[in-house]
């Protein structure tokens, strides 16, 4: 019996430790696995290391500033010193253009929500006894607190002063409700005020001199590198799925490959981005009212673009249905199609990079154009196709339209990008490259419907 | 002269009432506007006119909390009661899961904040000088907020904890800075704790007791009319696009073939609703786990079907180039692949918003299936074709390639729901009917490579 009991305990005993040492090596995993994952955050973006370091700075700068300044009211924490406190942690964001959006509308809604609460207590004391002026305050703070949130849903507001109404609201309520007990309602007001504008302060001048990163430039940087996804994917396709390339660099030319798929969700985010750089100041490259619209609208064409080589990438893994004869035949335009696309986008990606006009555009264009005619009246020649099965063509003649349409699209993006850089004042690097597009033109041809059907796909390009 | 001066005079003072004049009518154009906007705002979603009154209720009763409760500390205005108002201002959102979100987030960080600040207070206070003892604060306060700031940037912690971490580096900025000071540290943190924890009560007993607007309902409404929308536009698209129903009901028709756009872009925004979804408690239908993220595979599929569907949007606008020949041929299979998808996502969407099995999915996936084989082997006979001009044909088998891979991605829309069925304990409507989708046999089938090449397309469909 006690040796039964004895085991007994060894075994409770033996079990309770492989627990405990399994939940050990869990949590190690878990805070190795964290580590491991914060360090390559580091690696992958530095500006996220010099970002928290800015981050503690100002808080420390902020903190110091109302510990070597005592004059400030101190009496029951922080009535001054935690508004600026607060405000540094609440206003520092990554780039400076969302830092500047927030201090600007937490300042601004700060001073309105403060002067609008004053009023309303003035206005409260007219009702002169003791009893009535809580209720009127009462009255006031839900209804201004109920039309302004409901204000908040107006996308308009939303996109851009959210924070500021959100301000407006909590300064409202604060300095109403410290109006209950017949505080110097005006001084509140304005001590709030002031701690928030030094809090802000402090965050923009860390922000802005400090290693500053322009969403603006974000932005600029992300759409040109999602132009040279789409070139990238475009220049290896042709070759990939004709299959005349082999062997070398396959690994570069699968992530070519891959790439694209970031374009097709970029949309909020880029958003996001074309919101913050609106609050920027002239920096570097960019001036003040930088054009940020038409870059969405680049990116937006550019996403369309995308849609289609997503389709076409649904066609890279079965190249080898495709017979030999076909795809010799077929292989010369489709491949300069796809090239010469490519060649344009990327080239629409390093003129965007550098701000220049684009030097070579409007040869590859007119290639693109002409390959893509030379495509379509091969599929058109009856006469060339009459031996093959039919069923084998299907997947060419997807690939081939496909290929068609992006052609369309790039000359949209390549419209698009020349009223862009008309806008923006890129720079000419060239006088005597033809580096403007003739625009009018192509759009007058493109617009005039066409009679005869035998011109098939929906898309009709103009050749000049 | 005088005349003239007298004239000028005239002059400016009419160019300034006009300007002034402009100045007002444009003012007024901007009010009304926005004021029709805000009404449409709540006339779309009556919700919204909630929300924003049950926000002012909130915000109302935490302060008349504090008007009818002096036994708090009222000493330099808000030492407690602004710290609820804020609370209320700050944490009250939309949906009942983005408040309880939000909520346990404060709470939780700023006991952890509080704790950390009151453990650093301690420690600064062994270095025993009065000069030394704020050194090491700072050096706290500048170490913690750098690490944690750069924590923020790890993706999971980004997604659901966010607003926790902030609010960690803001309460142990504000009691650290406060130990400056030397006040009393921990009633500082105590306080602090207890005020935002009667914000968050009052927030959520108001947002989850008046009318609550659950995410996760919301997700789950949002999907199922996503699966409706890309339902009704193969619905349509297969008589529209052959151009066979004529006249009547055609705006309604219109919007059933536009709708699938909102589809192509929802991506961030359910992952958001998941989000919040994930902190709720059960409710209505819905149990405390409910398996979100397997509405974000359905919808997933969803996306990728409705890209197909852009695609095949474009040809809508090109039904006159076909030839009533081919038009006749390949009307009755394409219609049938399109109507019968149709069907599907449709009785998906329906079985998703009743939270049932789906009744007749599986003869609908049948047809579906087979009249996907029939315009395969239509289009892969040579015979029939030969008098046709190949040029014609592109676009129609571009359309056939499309609608095969739709009801490729009809077929794992349907598995993936049946999953979300089984794990979300769906309700089995009729025990006799063919309710549950025979997952594996599809799968078994769609994995093995075919040795010929006849089957054009790259979506492989068995015909069980």
């Amino acid at each position: 019996m006690t040796i039964a009991n004895q085991e007994a305990d060894c075994g409770c005993f033996l079990s309770a430790w492989l627990w405990f040492n399994k939940l050990v090596k869990k949590l190690m995993f878990k805070v190795v696995d964290t580590a491991s994952n914060a360090k390559k955050l580091g690696q992958e973006d530095p500006r996220r290391i010099v970002h928290s370091l800015k981050v503690g700075l100002a808080i420390t700068l902020v903190s110091l500033f109302y510990y070597f300044e005592p004059k400030f009211d101190y009496e029951g924490f922080g009535v001054s010193a935690m508004w600026a406190v607060l405000t540094v942690v609440v206003v520092f964001e990554f780039s400076v253009g969302a830092t500047l959006g927030r201090a600007i509308n937490r300042g601004i809604a700060t001073f309105l929500g403060g002067s609008l609460a004053v009023g309303a207590h003035r206005l409260a004391c007219f009702a002169g006894s003791k009893t009535l002026e809580p209720i009127a305050l009462g009255i006031f703070l839900f209804s201004i607190a109920a039309i302004v949130t409901y204000l908040r849903f107006l996308p308009k507001l939303k996109a851009r002063y959210d924070y500021g109404v959100l301000i407006f609201i909590l300064t409202f309520s604060l300095v109403s409700v410290s109006g209950y007990h017949d505080k110097e309602v005006l001084e509140i007001a304005h001590t709030r005020l002031s701690t928030i504008l030094i809090g802000s302060a402090t965050a923009l001048v860390v922000c802005i001199f400090i290693c500053p990163v322009w969403a603006g430039e974000e932005l600029h940087v992300k759409i040109s590198s999602n132009l040279e996804k789409l070139g990238s994917f475009l220049e290896v396709f042709g070759a990939e799925y004709l299959n005349t390339a082999r062997g070398a660099a396959s690994e570069q030319k699968a992530s070519d490959l891959q790439g694209y798929k970031s374009v097709l969700n970029s949309k909020s985010s880029e958003e996001v981005l074309a919101n913050f750089a609106k609050w920027e100041p002239r920096h570097g490259k960019f001036r003040y009212r930088h054009p940020w619209a038409q870059y969405l609208e680049v990116s937006g064409i550019a996403r369309d673009c995308g849609y289609r080589i997503h389709a076409l990438n649904g066609y890279l893994n079965y190249k080898t249905q495709i017979e030999q004869e076909i795809r010799t035949r077929i292989q010369e335009p489709c491949m300069k199609v796809s090239t010469e696309c490519g060649h344009v986008l990327k080239e629409l990606a390093l003129a965007m990079k550098t701000m220049t006009y684009p030097l070579t555009i409007k040869v590859h264009i007119e290639n693109a154009k002409l390959a893509a005619e030379n495509l379509k009246s091969l599929l058109q020649a009856n006469s060339s196709w009459e031996e093959i099965i039919f069923s084998e063509i299907i997947p060419i003649a997807t690939v081939a339209s496909l290929l068609i349409e992006t052609v369309s699209y790039t000359i949209k993006m390549a419209e698009s990008f020349d009223q862009l850089a008309t806008i923006a004042r890129f720079k000419k690097t060239n006088r005597f490259a033809p580096a403007r597009i003739r625009t009018g033109s192509w759009k007058r041809k493109r617009v005039i419907p066409e009679q005869n059907t035998e011109i098939a796909h929906h898309h009709v390009i103009a050749v000049e």
